[in-house]
């Protein structure tokens, strides 16, 4: 576990890709050949609790898939893209929409399609196991794989950071 | 495998919360996107086993999974608590019906909403890969992840302590 | 990958315990609380192509799975106990009916209960992650965890030394 | 991660296997007893990547899974042949109808009945995990193991060597 270089006071959102970020990269196929994602239950904690502090939250995936929809708008996600086929296009409507400037913002991704969105925001995040394009250009390089943890390192360190993680409040979700 | 600094003798129940103690971290994603909870066969026999020996056991997750009340109520435990806000109450609960002193009993979770209870029992117990601050307080951390044989390693060690573990009957389950 | 300290040329036929052996200690569960088995496919051909050379294969489980029963008898296992209790029992059976003589039989189990068959046979085999009391009756531990590859460890192993593993034929399966 | 020692240049397609190469070795049960593939979703972007650049792919698997074969269609793949008992059948087949040399091609296989294939193409590639008779005739063998990225990992050295990974049309798929 490493230290965020960054001053995380100036965080507003966090954005995430799923597939290799959220889920990992190697999951099952259900029966009509669509890859089942799979989630990290520490991450979704640590949205939960994020989002009830008033972080934003957002995610932009080039996947389509109502199982991710619904588990995380349940978690309280509201800005959910999908099918996103240039992500930058998705990131500027969700800076439009909330006001936030890209120097307040995480980007967590892995792979090629992420890197316009990464080179874009203030605080770029690859997991341990991003391909090597995305880890040249990340500011922090989790020691998490992808859908193992890696947005709970970093939200946590952002909360940490602004002093809103884990009192009492979060003892009762 | 490291072994239990406490009297062991004493413990009367065991109770275990699910998401990162009796189920990994990372899991799959049903199409209805609700988590698909795993479980640790090894785990499974040693509740079944200690059950069968007297020992009192429960389960308290802030999740709602009838797959786990199934599972778990099919192995022998009577009191599962699912959606737990606050667990403390439902530890209360717990203890108000069964009448155990909680000096007698182990708790083992992994995340936030754990630490109340945690610091109530007589034996804390957590799995290697539980929050850093789930871990400060546990009076035992586990060899082994969430999922993958905490509860096994734990009421082993129990059962072994009270003379109770593995004799001839437990070779038919 | 460690070798077999046993005349394999005498072994006639490969028992198999299901959970912990021919599928991992951690696994998912369906929406009716049921353990989803996983299978290695690298076992699965060895099985497959064992059978094909003339060797005996049965399974013995404390477990009842359909999908494990339809799993193995397409690979050719005709003798599949389920729900086996006393598994002794079971294995008794397997022998009158084969013919087989214990000490021609290759056993691999990973749990108490398995004890009194490993006890029994002429090559009693354990997983890496078999509990202690199993490895301690073994008189091999295979380098595999169950469910990750101990069958085919051991059944190539016997073909091997029986001159019938991985000639031509075994190309087209 | 190593090098492919071979002149990259001139390969024009690459089939894979899928049990122990697409997917990995250990995989779950469905209810009906059918073995539920895993996909590695940066094989997925590489397998896309590579056919809009125009390299040749196909599939040659002895199972029989209709998840598969959608899931790899929707990527790209038109020749995909399921059920192959004799592999190298189904790989005549697919250079009678490309015109491909078998010098131009990639076969990525791990256990026996992929070894007439790799023994006549121009590059065979193993998994890390792959049998040790599939690895003494491998050219190349990855350092992943089978459904954690060996696509990804040929298919990128493969593409870098001809000079058409990840330019900024790869950023939108």
């Amino acid at each position: 576990m490493s230290t965020i270089n960054f001053d995380l006071t100036k965080i507003k959102a966090l954005i995430f890709d799923v597939d290799g970020v959220l889920s990992p990269d190697s999951i099952p196929l259900n029966d009509d050949g669509v890859p089942m994602r799979m989630v990290n239950i520490k991450d979704g904690f640590a949205i939960n609790h994020a989002i009830s502090k008033g972080l934003g939250m957002a995610i932009i995936t080039g996947g389509d898939s109502e199982a991710v929809r619904l588990r995380f708008s349940r978690l309280g996600i509201e800005h959910i893209y999908m099918k996103s086929r240039i992500k930058i296009h998705d990131f500027n409507d969700y800076i439009s929409k909330t006001g936030f400037e890209p120097e307040e913002i995480v980007y967590i991704g892995d792979d090629l399609p992420d890197i316009p969105v990464l080179k874009r925001v203030g605080l770029p995040v690859a997991p341990v196991d991003a391909a090597p394009e995305v880890k040249a250009v990340a500011k922090y390089i989790s020691y998490c794989k992808g859908g193992q943890g890696v947005a709970r390192d970093v939200i946590e360190q952002v909360m940490r950071a602004q002093g809103i993680w884990g009192n009492e409040e979060a003892f009762g979700w």
